[in-house]
């Protein structure tokens, strides 16, 4: 079997790497807006386009972080549970071993998956999720394992929870969210004023311990962003998100990462090429934070 | 709620019909391909557009079958065990009291549900199914209930199964096929020659009593019904898919019917406009006899 | 027959609502950039993914407003002329009876139907109009009726006319602008600077009496409502549309509403997204300054 | 103003051709599948890839033939009465002159104004049309003038009139082509048939004096010729018009022709390079049989 | 550096392989329908998804041969003399070790490399080409390495050259294959006939010793393989060209294969799947008759 | 020959024409994001829709300019270095008579050949280019004169450069950037900060002589310009590529102008309506200026 590699290195085994890029195209729990199993080989084509030199830190991670990809995590079809099982049994020994995991979805389900394996090493960890949407519900579409409730599951890890560029939620998750302790919301439209982005920094900045961080890329404003099932304008700007990632960076260490929900739009590439520089812009910031 | 009635007739309530077209926008176990969830709207949309007189029979047979589009069976994430139980609950009334069902799919794997309640009311029944693939496999990605093994469900039902168009298959399908009972295949290739089409459509003709016809659309040939998630040369015509149909209307009665597998490509229409099409010839066919 | 409704609600009788989202896929003086009969169905489509919670107000709009989507106007072919006296007909009892209208088109055009009726009972109204063209043209591929002249037959009606957004005139039309009393434009490059920006907000704020909102969708920036006829760079952010909405509703009543001019691409489905949740926020704003 | 060449030749004065390529991008009665006004340009760029030399007669026709392409008829949107006048004072001149025009549309509605104008000078002439539907309705969206009852606007003409490749049509329909004199119908269904096929060519074959060829180009099969508004499956093969063509200029005079209803499908090329191959290979048949 | 593989199976390395799958992504002298360079990547992507089984002939072809897919060959942009020195460079040693080789295009172009390699093995090989176009100018937008001079420099290898599926060409092309000695044409519309195709398989079935087979896609009709650079109305089935295929291999060694010509059209993938199912039938055809 | 005119004005022959615009569809070094070739007639399609009057300096640029749309200048396909020559080949005359030009790529390597010739009457020019990448490598895929080096090339003219919005380089070309004399960047991230845009018109506005204007369509956010080759997030706005044009043509003569690497995306009209805006204010600005 043969997949693509990020960013198109000389392909290190996993066993000798200390960062996993592993795509996990599953979609099975979603109901409209198809293609999300299509987002990792999209986002690994792209890859092969982005530049290796990194123009911000004048360095070029590639060369410097041992990277392997890994090979994309099959679907199991039988239901989510099975699903989410599949992905632990192979995180697991790589997350023992310490290894960090920046995994491409697929669906944002799959961040329950992670988080619960990663909680073992890191019971102190906090989670950092970039989302339009709350996907606090109990359960949905008969599942509580749908895409629409994971930050929900993620929640009950008993673990600080901070939500940024949300902007379309229930009011069953309003009702959750205004009551929940360790639980943190900035909202898409406050980011875009001066105070509440300098907030957000700042509760980010405060964070203490190791953080995991979650994207899901409908968090971008569908303008730069429109490969996702469910588009909701007025979200973030690269620039932003960027800087999101490069403080947590800067703040200690990041202890794990997810990149899902991209549905390729065909013939339209932006979508892949700007989640392609997201992951490596990523694994800079937090690989050359490890350095200093 | 609402949706799209099939033909955008004024709509009858289900229970005052006598079919019911079903839409089932499910689709969880294919891994490749996606977008049937799409496939029932998309061909509910496209059927506005078909001209409600029959030129063949020269007649209407909108006005002459009472006519219900019920509301769709939404998805049920949790696996497809609980989607197909969702299926029996819905139809299971509607095939009790004597309505004729055309499902819409969505994947292939809804015809399982659709024979398990038909069976209970057609002990007798004979599926005939067209498809580029074999559908028999025992497993697939974890599960025994996905798309690529429906087929292989409905044949444990013990009813006399008829494959017509298949080009596609692996060794243990093969085999299977080779030496199963009740089991007749017309291969795609073998249909293409004078002597081939005139077998299947004799073997057709001599099905005793009541028979479920499966329609995946990739049976046709791609050149015409690209819009399918895996599309295989060498595909039956148009032409040769009526007269399947109408062989089997005139042979005696069609207790059910399913189209399943349209995985829409936006902007290029053909295949729903075919599919819509598709559905009201058949529907045609089997009340046409019916009134004799 | 059969359409989608907004927001995918039970659907309310038109008799009983107090708002009627009312479709109107019509197109026919447009001679470029085809496809604006295809966006009020795709913003229905789309309106189904609208997160019903209203989270800048916290409330549920849709459970607050008694809500109905009419069915579609179907077009009339013989003209621009027949078409508008159709809208015109269907529209005039709603309006005597106080019903709150959302147009859905189609081209442009409409709004001048919409108009002609409701200044019978909003004799003193004031319209506001974003758009990335002026539409003040006398006449336009031999129509006074085209898509180009609306905001001219629209300023006939002699009542006071705002334009905001528009980055694209001609020499006829800036002529006109120049001089025409109960006229006030804010230029997109104007809006894109603070004083700009802050001089619309406080005129729009000192509007007196009833407010029409007709919002040509290219209003807004092509990077995030690429399906438009004639996409004009330069235009109006997601945020700013929102302010001004939220700037009239807050000042006083508005007493009807237009969003024209979506032309869908296929597969690209931000725009449409887009267009319901402003439709749904426009709504929300309008309903609630009303509560108050 | 500059607009492409068919063929990409060298431009002809229309004053000098002998026959003139006559772009009409009108598109305003058609309710459904937007484009056709990006027909004509469409299939004029497609041209510039046709190859000049005739492989099947070993001439080249664009040198044999006095070619011109004029200026695009640009629309007028007051209604198809207007729209059908301009198109009539544009060429008259030339049908007097005795130039040969091909007519690129747009709408199949610019049809009935070519005809009204060459009945002038061919009193007797025979219409001939390839069409998937029949186009024979009265009235259609509140107009006698739309792109759905355009044969039946011929027909009023008193000409013979012979539609070939029919295959949706309504009661109403059904019962004028049951009883018309005048009148000959060729199924779709029929035409697929050995017997049916010969009695075309043969009915073909007979027709008197001067013929008139109106290809609607979804009478070929839409697997073929996706990009029209309403494909019909089940349609003519491309061979199938090539012979159509053969036999209608081994028979005597055509003495206009248009191709008309390409709605181009971005990114698919296929039915604008036939649709220019099929006209070029019209122009070549005509004026071959005119040298012998 | 990663690369898909044919058939996505475990790859075996170059030198362990008897067949060689060798994509070679070059597209330069193309000036006209752009994203040729896409096409071997989109092939191997859908032969992930072809079946291993031949149903056919009832054998696993990819068990039975020892398949390697190689690195790609980056193009070299200096010209095309550069890029078939540089294919020359990689093909030699494999043609050397008699490895089989199948190569994967890009534009036509890169066959010429081939074969000038391949005849210093098999001087007495005879070329088989199936093209839309002839390919026999002598020079093209001022190269003689265009791809529309390609079959003009393989016929100056001095080796017999057949052409079938041909229906453009020029002139100058006609004059050449009009007196040209060892060249064969059967035109497509000849192998629509039943004679014309009997009289091409004859021809093939005797042809003498070693066949190296060129495949350009756009020998087959644009209904089934639209995503080619210039589609030509009224090519081959994809029957026949199964046929074509297994009538060489019957009749004795194919040394040589390639595909070509392939221009992906995003979001339409029956081509892709078909190019891939063509070439693993090959392959399978080929590596049967060796085994007898 | 025909081709589309800019603004689809009546067409003045080049000769009697101050400024041309010249498409130049050339694309041969490009190994990734197939498609300028199209770019140039796409922008002249768009620029038929853009609106002749200027609101901005409220006159007609079109009116004033005496413009001419030259024929395209046909690929060369034998290599790069024939192609820039045959570029060189028409532009010498027009420079030497004072011409103004405005190329429209095709890829990125035509500007060497423009500023070769121009450099003969401008020795004293500066060259400003807008880009997301650098362009400065010494040579790539096996040549020098890659659109990847074209930078290099121009730099090596010996005249100042000046690279703005660039935010992708290798570090060959960081390591170049940081010690050359002449040379000046600004990057994108700093433009987006309020002192590094200042700096950035500081720096503009004091450049002396002449200036020649790059515009690779890629500096732009590909939000708003997505049909690119290789789309950067974290581009400029429409408005500051605006600004930076107005910023040059205040400060001093602009003597020529190109934009590249438009590769259009089918039905996604956005970029090349952006595109010939932008050529149609970049023209303005610079005729305006010229007039004070």
């Amino acid at each position: 079997m043969a997949w693509l590699n990020f960013l198109d290195l000389r392909s290190l085994p996993v066993k000798e790497a200390e960062a996993v890029v592993l795509p996990i195209p599953y979609e099975a729990t979603t109901t409209y807006g198809a293609g999300t199993r299509e987002g990792p080989e999209a986002i690994l084509a792209a890859s092969r386009q982005v530049e290796l030199w990194d123009e911000e830190h004048g360095w070029d991670p590639s060369a410097a972080i041992r990277l392997a990809t890994a090979a994309p995590i099959l679907p199991e079809v039988s239901g989510p549970q099975a699903m989410l099982e599949k992905i632990k049994r192979v995180v697991q020994p790589w997350v023992q071993q310490g290894k960090f995991i920046a995994a491409l979805g697929g669906e944002h389900t799959i961040t329950a998956a992670l988080l619960q394996v990663l909680q073992t090493r890191y019971p102190d960890m906090t989670v950092v999720c970039l989302d339009a949407h709350a996907d606090l519900r109990e359960s949905y579409d008969g599942s509580k394992l749908s895409h629409a409730c994971v930050m929900r599951r993620v929640y009950e890890l008993g673990r600080p929870l901070t939500l940024l560029g949300v902007r379309s939620y229930s009011k069953e998750e309003a009702d959750l969210m205004w009551v929940a302790p360790r639980f943190k919301l900035f909202k898409a439209k406050d980011l875009h004023t001066p105070e509440g982005w300098q907030a957000a920094l700042d509760h980010l900045q405060a964070i203490p311990g190791p953080v995991y961080l979650s994207l899901d890329l409908d968090a971008l404003d569908p303008g730069i962003m429109p490969a996702v099932g469910t588009p909701e304008p007025g979200g973030l700007s690269y620039r932003q998100v960027l800087t999101i990632m490069e403080t947590l960076t800067r703040r200690g260490p990041v202890i794990g990462l997810d990149l899902v929900e991209l549905a390729p739009i065909p013939g339209h590439r932006v979508s892949e090429f700007t989640a392609a520089q997201l992951l490596y812009k990523a694994l800079g910031y937090i690989f050359h934070s490890r350095q200093k």
